[in-house]
């Protein structure tokens, strides 16, 4: 079996077996927007109904929240977006183009990193090795300046400072600002965790990578508030719980994972890393794990005036919990599962999704409309109490198996005459291509047990 | 048993039971934007799922899409969004209030229906019948502009029209814009439909009655494609889908719902109605069911240059579809539902959800922690195999079963002492608060019967 080197082959499938289409395709896109399409939303949804399982609902310390994207400006300016969430960008005079410096400089020396560096540095750096415009070659660069990520709206009929609202550009601020309003609604005591399933949205300038990086993205994030002198416990708690989730409930093969401890850490932080996928491009984030200390609490408490205090009723203490943040990125979870399931094998393309994920669990297939479709049916709806089944009538049996092996489903159920007779059907595998004659009464136990 | 005849009795529970937070509370809000809490997002995930499994999955001629909310300025162009989704707004000149004059001539003369008047009928209805700014009383009115309720923003680093975008008003032209490449991917015949989950926003000056008209606000929007001849069948039968979704599988008391067909229809219509629900406000709209013959098709085809016909292989015809739209908004049948199982029975608050839309099917509680707990905690575990499991161990067994009816939990499973003796526990059904003593192993079997 070969993989793909080739996230354009990735790309292809996507589109042409209803996975993913390019956003506001007719109208020739909207850079680096994309829709999910009927096969898309199945598996995707089947991430987040995963995750939200296994992070929300089975811990009785755990809850989950939807919070809005629009919050008030305020919840924008306590989390340091609206000062420090930006790139720095410089336009070329020569031909106008506007270019965010520090990629610049690493596009042009790889072994540089530039991040986090001020425009100062910058500039001299571009201006001592000389880097040049890519676009027209000239050398004429303005002042760097900083951008800010979030995308900004006006609630209301005017268009001031005090009616400017921004597009959350991560969930996590939800669960921080809801914190006291949970807690006391569901009694809750410490450690407890809010985990949230939501969009977010950045104005990049450089993105890329089909969705991998886009404008628009969803996120699952999980925030454990707990002792201070737990955090660093329940921080590897969920490096493993996060590992877990990737391998076992997902199925992703190890060795194309990996942590990446963060090199620098925040002054509040006492332990960062991401989760990286080996992806045909390299290796990118999909997780991080973030020991975030008392700062996003107390920084909502310092300006909204509000105690964000928990207050211990064994130890009689007040105090602000430090937080252990777990955030996943859907779109790049399910890329990683694309990427990890794709294989060629022959003249077959076979998408190995685990069942559990696999847009449909079951395709049933009669060898021929005449006589045997009214059977099917019958066999279809039946089979739909159970899992999700698709239907297809039309072409050869081995092209609707080969079509099926491509959008990773894992049985497909064939009627033909025989069933009338008898009252069995042959189930087919997507992996071993094994054939198995069942008894239709049979069929959700078999499937069951082989999921 | 009472039913609540105040918004506010709905309201007060949702903040202090966990459904619902005013949203950025801490912040002193942002207007008329919610989240929702632990309770509230289970609830509406539930319902969420449930229409998914009804309007998309069991149908084999039904896919689902997950489009993006940030599109391709030209699909609100199209969609006639950019020059005709807005509201006539006026300034009062004396104390610079900003208001609507439609609204403002209604509240003034509540048999006068301003929908649809034009700027010069509303301003000379306004003068003629001396209407006075009811903020401060003068009547000094600027002329009426429109106002249009799409939330902008810029894509980008320039704000120039060109990087104008908007956040969607609604989620069906994802679905029209992807009709093509969604039939293709999936090769669909017709007459086959288009789901999607998703939210959308408008910036609307008088939002208000809780989560019924908001700013942020998520739909579910499926979208019929079929032949002309068939269109009005098919409208019928998605009034019945409609009602059948909202009393059988929702349990939406009939008595509180009607249909209430447009008075006016627009020119490319051949049918339009809304279903309501009886709002301690009054009725309200929950649903559009609209027959939109090929006006959004046709547009979208104008406009993008790109065919939207589809090919008929048995007539070998080619030709646009008619829609037929069935469109409901998440956050109001949530409201309606909470109001229609909001129930006071003697000393006690029932909320009486259907068990397979309660927040929790089942809550676990041990009489005490001392020497229980442990047990509980099994057969905790257990259960959340099967249902959404809660559990609580603090309190008199009384309160906490009194806590559970509130939010609509329809067992109770107590452990007791004799529950380690001869194995069984006490079941307690919410609405009639009857008691069983039930075998452990037989607890999954016994709720999935009652359910």
């Amino acid at each position: 079996m070969k993989k793909t080197e080739n996230i354009n082959t990735i790309i292809n499938l996507c589109k042409t077996r209803g996975f993913i289409f390019a956003g506001s395709d007719i109208y020739d896109g909207l850079a680096n927007t994309w829709d999910y399409g009927p096969l898309g939303v199945e598996l995707k949804n089947k991430i987040k109904q995963l995750w939200w399982k296994e992070f929300v609902l089975e811990n009785h310390n755990s809850v989950g929240i939807d919070g809005g994207i629009l919050m008030n400006r305020n919840v924008w300016v306590a989390s340091g977006h609206v000062s420090g969430f930006s790139d720095p960008l410089m336009d070329c005079r020569g031909c106008k183009s506007r270019l965010r410096a520090d990629k610049l400089i690493e596009e042009k020396f790889p072994d540089v990193s530039a991040d986090g560096w001020d425009n100062q540095r910058l500039l001299d750096y571009v201006n001592q090795h000389d880097i040049k415009c890519p676009v027209c070659g000239k050398r004429d660069w303005t002042d760097i300046r900083q951008f800010n990520l979030m995308f900004e709206t006006y609630r209301g009929v005017t268009k001031d400072n005090s009616a400017q609202i921004f597009l959350r550009p991560e969930t996590a601020q939800s669960e921080y600002i809801n914190f006291i309003n949970v807690q006391r609604a569901m009694r809750l005591k410490i450690p407890f965790g809010i985990g949230q399933i939501g969009k977010a949205f950045r104005n990049e300038i450089t993105p890329g990578n089909f969705i991998f990086r886009t404008i628009e993205f969803e996120q699952m994030e999980h925030q454990l508030f707990c002792k201070d002198e737990d955090a660093l416990r329940e921080y590897q708690n969920y490096k493993q719980k996060t590992l877990a989730f990737y391998t076992q409930t997902l199925g992703i093969s190890p060795e194309n994972l990996r942590f990446r401890d963060h090199e620098k850490l925040v002054f509040y932080a006492k332990a960062a890393c991401d989760a990286e996928y080996l992806f045909p491009f390299g290796w990118g984030e999909i997780n991080g794990t973030h020991h975030r200390g008392i700062h996003d609490l107390s920084s909502h408490q310092k300006l909204s005036g509000k105690s964000m205090e928990y207050f211990d009723p064994i130890t009689n203490q007040k105090f602000i919990p430090t937080v252990i943040e777990s955030s996943h990125g859907v779109d790049r979870i399910f890329l990683a599962l694309l990427c990890d399931a794709y294989h060629i094998d022959g003249d077959r393309t076979v998408l190995k999704l685990k069942p559990s994920l696999a847009p449909y669990t079951v395709c049933v297939l009669p060898l021929q409309k005449k006589d045997l479709s009214e059977t099917a049916e019958k066999i279809f709806r039946n089979l739909q109490k159970h899992f999700s089944v698709s239907y297809d009538e039309s072409g050869s049996i081995g092209k609707r198996y080969f079509r099926q092996d491509e959008i990773g489903t894992p049985f497909c159920v064939t009627i033909d005459y025989d069933t009338l007779k008898d009252g069995t059907v042959t189930v087919r595998e997507r992996d071993t291509t094994e054939q198995t004659r069942i008894k239709i009464a049979d069929l959700p136990k078999y499937i069951t047990d082989k999921q």
